[in-house]
């Protein structure tokens, strides 16, 4: 920024390996990041040599980790290499790190998103010996202007006892512009939160710390190495064009309010594509977002128009996708509002603005129940994230998946759903490539035959219709001796229908 | 009451008889009614009559129900025994109504109930041809003055094509001084709700009709017919104490504001017993409730001092009960709130206040998920209710449940529950009279570990423990081949473990 003062920073500059010593073994850290995005970069690595130096004198050395949710490389990858990580919460989206949590190295726990800074806040997890937060500037009375995401980092900030921030150069001052940060006052007095619109704002552009509190500032220049997407195959598409139509179907009725509803859309390749499909529909009418995480596919659209303004916690999108954001940042900065999670993600909110959630399954059963975060309901894959908020208080709930993985070896439409993360109570629509099925107001059998008929691969209809002919009536039918065969077959040879 | 001015009756009187020719075969009829209180009477009794005579001459007669939440004798038994229902929702309580419902000859849709009212008005579940409301009076103008709930009435009343008052002498005029009715407005530009605190009230007195759409008046004179709670066992004394010392401490270590919160308790007898047992507990705070049903318990509670206030949407109490309350009005009036149950259940508001949740499981499985409605996952006990909206957003959200069911031939920690309606994510303290398991915090093998040593019955703990050693590594630990073990010798013998 050529029109930037040149300022004296305010608090003592540290290496990242100096930093080391504030933090022993068993502490509970707490680091900023939404994902990659904004995630503390510099002192995770100087950890992970740390822990790897300890191990090899045979000294303990692990320390518990809270963050907003997933986070980079430097987090859920290299401290996790280094077995650094005793505790993790509340969600994680690395390799290593899920490796380590399904072999029970690591006590990870997964929680919904926006109920974490409360939870902090009262010590339902111990106290918070230091935050890591990565930011652009803070200054001399503790403002701390953050990154490409806002997370928790407000509240960490609050809570931990000692304070490192990351001043990342990288990253464009003019970031702060999209941020809107308030922590909420405890409860049971607490006033409604006056948002009436996505695009509301309530707060203020930074965060804010007790300067005592702060150790140090860590120079850093990373970028936050969000991975790109893969391409959409077909299936995506289709899936995208399914909810694009019903979407339109429902406005044309009447059912979806004319002003139209905000969208909210979950993270992944599948929820990026599906973006895509639907600022494509033209028929649908430009819409706004109010979302957990801002995807790449949604730079396009902001661009065409067809995306009004996002509200989310964080600007998960690639480096090429951030740039052009920079590089029209007059554009973007009135168009996207990056909000803590507690807010981007609330209950409260999310009902009041009629949110339409849509987000991705591991697998959905034949009743509507969704397993979006434990394959075999045992291993973890990334955790619930936020789809719980959306999924329980959106105008309408729909899940998506490809109704096979793994090269059709595996069914993502079974009987019974080994791990739920969203019941039968809370998922309106389920739609794979094949087709949807619109569950509301349908008793239980009735939707058993809807998902297999308009959902189910044709290749598992026979066998999913011939699980509900031989189970055991009742409200809901199933046959317990059944229900996980498909799941044990996948199990023990590698695919969930009989050779 | 004697200074009551006589009015006429504004609108045409009918006897129930004259009703039924306005409510063809396949009608969908809105019925006022949160459990028996407030529920349609004299309408629902013709109509089953009409069924009766109609099923004798062969021809077809059945309509699609619904209610606020469960509904009294006349509904779920009497017109569910005359065949009359092919389609219920959004939750039910009645004996014969849930043997249909298992024997899959009524569709039942089984929801989240502050929902309701949203998706209703929005057509998710077609038109509504008619709604009968029980009332004590209504006004040329189209006030409708409701009796002892509130529900889902003054969203039917707004809905229906048409509408017929069932006007009850039974009821006191009266009750309407607890009534705080307001229909929210359409998303997704609405203001927040300005409710900060339970006794906050934001509506008026009555519910609103447009008077051209009125058939007619029913008179009626019969009570709610509230069923008796059993004589809480020396189990359910044990699950209350656990809960008041658990309280208690969380509010003695800071972790539970000084001003304590709101509280919340499920329906049935073990919720109507632990309040008792909460209010007996003197180092406790006096405390307010934000809860959905208003149960015999919290009587002598409030004159007791102990309950400050109470907001509910339904007064579910026993006929004494409802006398002593009537007889005392002026104390009760000023500290009872009836809301619609859009308000009550309201995740937004729930999530503000601060709420404590403490709902009933049929079961909860070794990681903390819980089942509420279906026995072996099949067979519908009444449904989800509104545990889901405030376990889900409630500050602390509890389950309890005696640890075994059937004189121990159950239990109710089970190594998989087989239905979920609330799930690991959101549940913190599972209870039983066998102690208390605090989740918060845990990795999942840690969870099942307390839970098994806190919560199981001593002679299902040997089991418990062998299914966890014997199961799968993963981040939660299962054995899809004998996760549903207990269950099916269950169906099997009649008892979880072989003899
Ligand atoms: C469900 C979720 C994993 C899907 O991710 P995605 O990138 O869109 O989907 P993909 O099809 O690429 O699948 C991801 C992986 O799951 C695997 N998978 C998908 N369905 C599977 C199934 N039924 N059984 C086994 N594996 C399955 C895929 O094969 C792929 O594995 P790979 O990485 O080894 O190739 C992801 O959306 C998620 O973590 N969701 C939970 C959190 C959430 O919803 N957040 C929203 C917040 S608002
Ligand atoms: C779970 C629920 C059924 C418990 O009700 P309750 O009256 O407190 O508990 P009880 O111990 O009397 O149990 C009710 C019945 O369930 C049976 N039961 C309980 N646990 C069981 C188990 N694990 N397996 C089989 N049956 C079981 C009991 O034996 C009893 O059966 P019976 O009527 O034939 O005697 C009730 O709370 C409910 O319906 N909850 C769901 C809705 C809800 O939570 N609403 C709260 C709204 S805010």
């Amino acid at each position: 920024e050529d029109n930037a003062m040149p300022q004296a920073i305010p608090f003592p500059q540290l290496t990242p390996q100096e930093v080391v010593d504030f933090i022993p073994h068993g502490a509970t850290v707490a680091f900023s990041g939404f994902s990659p995005a904004g995630s503390a970069k510099a002192v995770p690595l100087a950890l992970a040599d740390h822990a790897k130096s300890e191990h090899a004198v045979g000294r303990p050395y692990q320390i518990r980790v809270l963050t907003g949710a997933s986070s980079g490389r430097c987090i859920d990858e290299e401290l996790a290499s280094a077995l650094a990580i005793a505790w993790r919460a509340p969600y994680q989206g690395g390799k290593t790190l899920r490796r380590q949590i399904n072999a029970q190295q690591v006590e990870y726990v997964d929680m919904h998103l926006s109920h974490v800074p409360q939870m902090a806040a009262w010590g339902f997890f111990g106290k918070i010996d230091l935050a890591v937060v990565e930011a652009t500037e803070i200054t001399a009375d503790g403002r701390v202007y953050l990154t490409s995401s806002i997370g928790a980092s407000p509240t960490y900030l609050q809570l931990a006892d000692k304070v490192i921030i990351e001043l990342n150069r990288h990253h464009s001052p003019r970031l702060r512009e999209l941020a809107d940060i308030t922590v909420l006052p405890p409860p049971p007095h607490r006033n409604p939160i006056p948002i009436h619109d996505p695009m509301t704002r309530i707060g203020v552009p930074y965060a804010v710390v007790d300067p005592r509190k702060v150790i140090g500032v860590v120079a850093t220049d990373a970028g936050d190495d969000v991975e790109d997407f893969s391409v959409a195959g077909e299936d995506v598409a289709r899936i995208g064009a399914h909810v694009a139509q019903f979407l339109l179907q429902e406005w044309t009725m009447g059912r979806i309010p004319k002003t139209f509803l905000p969208l909210q859309a979950g993270v992944g390749n599948i929820a990026n594509a599906l973006m895509a499909a639907l600022g494509q529909c033209a028929d649908l009418p430009a819409f706004m977002m109010y979302s957990e995480v801002f995807q790449d596919a949604l730079v396009p659209l902001m661009e065409q128009g067809r995306l009004l303004g996002a509200s989310a916690t964080s600007l998960t999108v690639t480096t090429p996708m951030l740039k052009r954001i920079i590089d029209h940042f007059d554009f973007y900065a009135s168009r996207i509002v990056l909000r803590p999670q507690e807010i981007s993600n609330h209950p409260g909110i999310i009902r009041r603005l009629g949110v339409i959630s849509m987000n991705t399954a591991i697998e959905a059963d034949l009743y509507g129940n969704v397993n979006s975060s434990h394959v075999y309901g045992m291993d973890i894959m990334n955790g619930i994230g936020g789809s719980g908020e959306f999924t329980r208080n959106g105008y309408l709930s729909i899940f998506m998946t490809p109704s096979t993985a793994k090269a059709g070896k595996v069914s993502a439409i079974v009987p019974m759903c080994p791990h739920i993360d969203n019941n039968e109570h809370s998922v309106q629509v389920v739609v794979t490539e094949q087709g949807l099925a619109d569950l509301r107001g349908l008793g239980p059998l009735q939707r058993a035959r809807v998902i297999i008929e308009n959902c189910a691969h044709p290749a598992y209809r026979d066998y999913l219709h011939g699980y509900l002919a031989g189970a055991r009536t009742g409200h809901i039918r199933h046959d317990l001796r059944r229900c996980f065969e498909l799941h044990r077959n996948l199990l023990e040879t590698g695919q969930m229908l009989p050779v």
